[in-house]
């Protein structure tokens, strides 16, 4: 074989730099998560078909990885149905598994199979891969990770209220200001819908709304016309256009307009909730901003919606979203057991962190120092501090063949470890260790003691 | 939908508390491979077809599990093949990709692939699932992780040394003493099959040999007799019937067993400087020991073979294996690669620290403290407590609704929750929170910064 081999197309290799640094993010949204009582569950990579097919559309079975199934799969499928030669037929006789499309589906048939051992309210995070066929283009991939907490068996707004508390932990922690956490209520959007008598024109109304931003008030309603919501209506919407000021004012202004709605009124004393408890409890480094122009996930949601935008200063839109749902396993028949949980954008947040340089120069899990290898007799006696060092966490390694020095220290160099130690016929007879600091040069001799404590201190 | 749903076989769901066990054993892998100098890399779930099919024999190919291509991958089969209806010559029409069978095809794929941006000598760890369409059985998945450590790039003997020290270093860390940790070497088994001139036999002579143990000597002639072996290359085995001592006997033995196999004594050279080196810089829990019928992957193992043996006292069998392949990247068509590699065995070794009862108590990643919810009002002064105590660091949570005390209280036993926290109108008053031991029952009204320092003290 000449040929380079290659990956497929929308999958990725992560370098150790690259697994050092999406470790970082991981680990401090599973603190996070653990810290806030959530705790972790995985399942399987590939769910049998029947339990993915028919949840994300007819859109997302398409874009759901099959597997084909093991040994002599073509002879199960019957002549007549074989002869029609109709991939979309065929396809669930000669697959009965998929690879996972998303963590929430699984996670509901998990609640489901193991309703009799699990404790209800039940707080679980997740982040595992999933699989989508989709087109890869830049930002978008065809395996990439969810991280995901939800919890299920409870409508109490107090989650809520932490989800918004969650989000603004991980940011801080991450040393990422200035994000800001939206927040609306599907209520409130059937609540305006059934307001100005457009009930059966939910979806377009709210597509249109949630361009605002990009096509402003005439746009919005110029669309608004097309899609034949009257004149009547969007005045009645106006306040709407001129939405403005902090939470409590429009809190306000939607009790207004929203009289006549009880559903909407319902929204409105959900957000009041979250709103108020979170100003008595204070956010860290985020901000909380209710848009009653967010309408994503509108088919599942059924009260609170969240997205989180990266600070503005990096044009990256979306880093994390959820809400609550009120049948998350009823798909699975069990009834009646709501569901709200938020989802973080790890891909997204590597580029955002990485574009405001706020990767701890620690995250990479290099060694500390290398020693230089001279020969078996010397390198017998570095193996011996190494196994010294190794055992009191000190990460150090020994060049494995006594090949020329310029060679080692380019190793030493190119893996950016910041210590080489040299330790010959000299170092062996005082029983001690040259160490050089790689970026300025220095040596010095040390013994042993010295030398853990030198690297000790730096890690 | 009224069929319970369930996954598919040979496949596992996860609860929170064998997430937290299989965590605490990755981590401890994970922070020793990172001391010993391993850096993580992380490949893609599904590789094309053509990087897997033919790599693990026709036995491997068959248990690949091979992903149906998206759309209408049927129009691509040309009419003739079609009709053939034949599996085997239709799959690599409809089907491009395929799942992750190992990590170290994969590896090798990687390091052609990124060979410009490598720095060489290249030690990289990785740990990540592997799919086989093995048929179930106990201990048998079909979706299973793998963690490898591997040094690709140099034939120095200090690694075959480093690994040994670091699965002494790993079994340590978990409590797991006396594990055994067996050596042999690919040429002392060829110079064996040499010396008694059966060169053209070493797989039946091998294959006998490993049985050694179950069938005893006997056995292992009478099945060496049938596959050919003669009278007198028996009587020259002799040796390896009584093959006792410590390490350095069996080495002398070798060397006069294999004296006339240049072959043959290399590998007896390697073993002894192992051997040496071991013995000099000591092993923790572990031992090590040579073995002459340990003969594992002779498909690609060209020097040094590992094997990992739980203690005595749990009938486990391997839970870790490696060893020397010199042509690791060859089939990428980058030669002159030695590489070497161990592997552990996570889901053995989680059985056997269950056996043994060596999962520490502090694994689960519980909360610390439940609050109990009264109400609206003292939620919210319960949740200024929790925001508090999280930020130092302290797991704990509000039960999300204020029902009867004894569903809350019951909840927090059934989660294993060690203290829950009670706070009411008189608390309020007094600025205080009443904390209740769950083991011990006992009660006592605190202040804020004394349940802080109680909780701490408990983490």
């Amino acid at each position: 074989m000449s040929k380079k081999p290659s990956i497929p197309k929308g999958t990725r290799d992560f370098n150790p730099e690259e697994v050092s640094r999406r470790n970082y993010i991981f680990n401090v949204i599973k603190e996070t998560f653990s810290l806030y009582g959530f705790q972790p569950i995985e399942t399987p990579s590939f769910e049998n078909s029947e339990t993915l097919m028919g949840k994300y559309g007819e859109e997302g079975d398409r874009l759901i990885f099959k597997i084909l199934n093991s040994g002599d799969y073509l002879s199960k499928v019957d002549e007549k149905l074989y002869l029609e030669k109709d991939s979309n037929k065929i396809t669930s006789t000669i697959s009965e598994k998929a690879l996972r499309y998303d963590l929430t589906v699984p996670f509901a048939r998990y609640v489901v199979q193991h309703q009799n051992e699990i404790t209800f309210p039940f707080k679980r995070y997740q982040i595992q891969p999933v699989w989508r066929a989709d087109r890869p283009q830049k930002g978008r991939f065809r395996e990439f990770f969810q991280c995901d907490a939800d919890v299920v068996g409870s409508t109490s707004l107090w989650q809520e209220v932490e989800f918004v508390q969650l989000y603004d932990a991980v940011f801080s922690k991450l040393g990422l200001k200035g994000v800001t956490i939206k927040i609306n209520n599907r209520k409130i959007l059937s609540g305006i819908a059934e307001t100005i008598g457009a009930e059966d024109k939910l979806i377009d109304f709210t597509v249109a709304l949630d361009k605002l931003d990009k096509i402003g008030e005439e746009g919005v309603k110029k669309e608004m016309r097309e899609k034949g919501i009257s004149e009547d209506a969007l005045q009645k919407l106006q306040p709407l256009f001129s939405f403005d000021g902090n939470n409590i004012e429009k809190i306000n202004s939607l009790k207004g307009l929203l009289l006549s709605s009880q559903l909407g009124m319902h929204g409105v004393e959900e957000l009041e909730f979250i709103t108020n408890n979170i100003e008595t409890l204070g956010l860290q480094t985020a901000s909380m901003q209710i848009d009653v122009t967010l309408a994503r996930g509108l088919n599942y949601y059924t009260g609170a919606i969240f997205e989180v935008s990266a600070p503005a200063e990096v044009n990256m839109g979306s880093i994390g979203g959820g809400g609550r749902y009120d049948d998350l396993t009823g798909i699975f028949g069990l009834k009646d057991m709501s569901g709200v949980g938020i989802s973080f954008g790890l891909d997204r947040i590597y580029l955002v962190l990485e574009e405001l340089n706020l990767f701890p120069k620690t995250v990479s899990e290099n060694s500390k120092a290398l020693f230089i290898n001279f020969g078996e007799i010397e390198a017998l006696y570095a193996m011996q501090a190494i196994t010294k060092l190794r055992k009191i966490g000190i990460k150090a390694e020994l060049y494995p063949d006594a090949t020329k020095m310029g060679k080692q220290m380019g190793y030493a160099d190119k893996r950016n470890i910041p210590f080489t130690i040299l330790a010959g016929k000299k170092e062996m007879e005082s029983q001690t260790y040259t160490l050089k600091n790689m970026k300025s040069g220095e040596q010095q001799e040390v013994s042993l003691a010295a030398l853990q404590q030198v690297l000790k201190a730096e890690n």
